[in-house]
């Protein structure tokens, strides 16, 4: 099987919403894409950190994925990641109430030996220079896709303008692509993320679907229209992972192919908001999937002849 | 050739965006519906009233583009709707700096004789009491559409109810499907307001398309991306010209011929954007439609098989 290396962070996350709130849960970037990108026929291995308070049923469940967890480093005594954040009413917007960066302060990243030969690489939230530190320790994938967030931009804009530089996917949300670019326009943005390096670039736009952009060519998948969300967390990255899933299982990374990849990380995105946490996508069967690309499918297609037919 | 008949303002509109600044130039919503069908092979005819201020040669660019302007009361000593706005800096929101609703206040629309046979009748923005009297002169079209705003809303909740109840197709825009139910999920939006009368539920969301909800059956267009978006106004009056348009022309009324009637909505929607006020619908080709067709299919379509594809 084809073999998809993930990046990012494991952590504990503390979620509120309209709907409710949780205390400290399973949660980090890493974590999302393994669980989406297990979807599929591949093996894929998570290189990340955690303390010694990290609880073995969170790394067993990781496990019973199958997922390879041997490149997340336990850190005797430290402390795991922890996010806190509230959202808005909209669940458009949200306020972080709290970043422990804890082990994650000096990470540094070791990628399995049976994982440096990975067909691709998917380099999850991070400080770009442990991003940048996987890219050198493997040898050439077929794909390298790079996710990342407002606060590099703020903190370590020149390291990850280096990491824009190297990959071939970025996935990033559209206020991100804005801030990055300063242009409104998502596509003129898109261009000029383009010139930085990646020759494709998604844009994100949470409830309003997601955009690919390669060369003059672009494609748009919806997000599916439901009837609530209850916790966004995680959803760019269950994107990324039903993404990068997709291409690592069937390895043809073209364009007509890479929309259907979009479309399947937002089919996979859909049911993580469906929950709070990874609550969801611990328990999502395939044929669940199967009937929701049906959903995308009538959502979306449709059969207009060139010319409209005759007046009657 | 079947019939449109277009009930809507014509009016003055004095538009700011962070582009530029128009005097008062020639607007309103019957306008836009009238230059957007008139794209289709069909006979349209607007229903609506002026004043004697109202320039000849506005009158007579819609004439030029075959439309039917019988149902134009011009009312001696009267002067024109008039609306002003300014877009903020997103284009995503407005203030509306003044309304004057002039000869508007006492406007008892009488429906051409020609068209009380119409096949399809767009009620564009109007007080819910001038859509429901037009509904009442004519005799039994295949269907009726509705647009409407959150003026009428606030200030004539009843009578809109009374409208909305009777019609087959609502065209709403998000905020506004929010604010007459009370609901943030557009889904469950839509759901209590086709309990409220129509079969077919349209949600404008602007910048980021449109959703058709029919029974348990949605359909979603996305607006097209575009470098620059100089002037929003019109674009949901050019979108309800190009689906009502449609669906006259090819008089088929399935939800299937439906959602091609919203492709061609947005369609056209995504050239009235590109310049200030009329000014793009009033030289547009057939052929820009056609070759923007195809920009909507690459856009959207795509071709997965149920079952991913084996692994390498």
């Amino acid at each position: 099987m084809s073999k998809l290396l993930i990046v990012g962070t494991v952590a504990f996350d503390a979620i509120e919403t309209p709907f409710g709130k949780t205390d400290k849960i399973l949660g980090g970037a890493a974590t999302y894409i393994g669980l989406s990108s297990s979807q599929f026929n591949i093996d894929n291995a998570i290189v990340s950190v955690v303390g010694d308070d990290f609880p073995d049923e969170h790394l067993s469940l990781l496990t019973k994925k199958g997922i390879n967890i041997e490149g997340i480093e336990i850190v005797k005594g430290g402390k795991t990641f922890f996010w806190s954040g509230k959202y808005h009413n909209d669940l458009n917007s949200r306020d972080t109430l709290e970043t422990q960066l804890n082990v994650l302060a000096d990470f540094n990243p070791v990628v399995p030996k049976d994982y440096l030969d990975a067909d691709i690489v998917m380099l999850g939230n991070l400080h770009p220079l442990v991003q940048l530190s996987v890219l050198e320790q493997i040898k050439k994938p077929k794909l390298t896709v790079l996710d990342t967030m407002n606060f590099w931009m703020d903190n370590a804009l020149d390291d990850l303008l280096k990491v824009i530089a190297k990959v071939d996917v970025i996935t990033i949300n559209d206020e991100e692509a804005r801030q990055l670019t300063g242009e409104h326009s998502l596509l003129k943005s898109a261009r000029k993320i383009a010139k930085m390096g990646p020759k494709y670039v998604v844009i994100k736009k949470g409830e309003h679907g997601a955009l690919l952009f390669h060369k003059d060519q672009i494609f748009f998948a919806p997000a599916l229209p439901l009837e609530e969300v209850f916790d966004p967390t995680g959803a760019g990255d269950t994107f990324a992972g039903g993404f990068t899933g997709y291409l690592t299982q069937n390895q043809d990374i073209s364009f007509e192919n890479m929309k259907n990849a979009v479309i399947y990380g937002s089919n996979l995105a859909s049911f993580c908001v469906e929950k709070f946490g990874t609550e969801r996508m611990e328990n999502l069967s395939k044929d669940e999937i199967d009937s929701r690309l049906q959903e995308f499918k009538s959502l979306t297609q449709f059969d207009i002849e060139l010319r409209p037919t005759k007046a009657l």
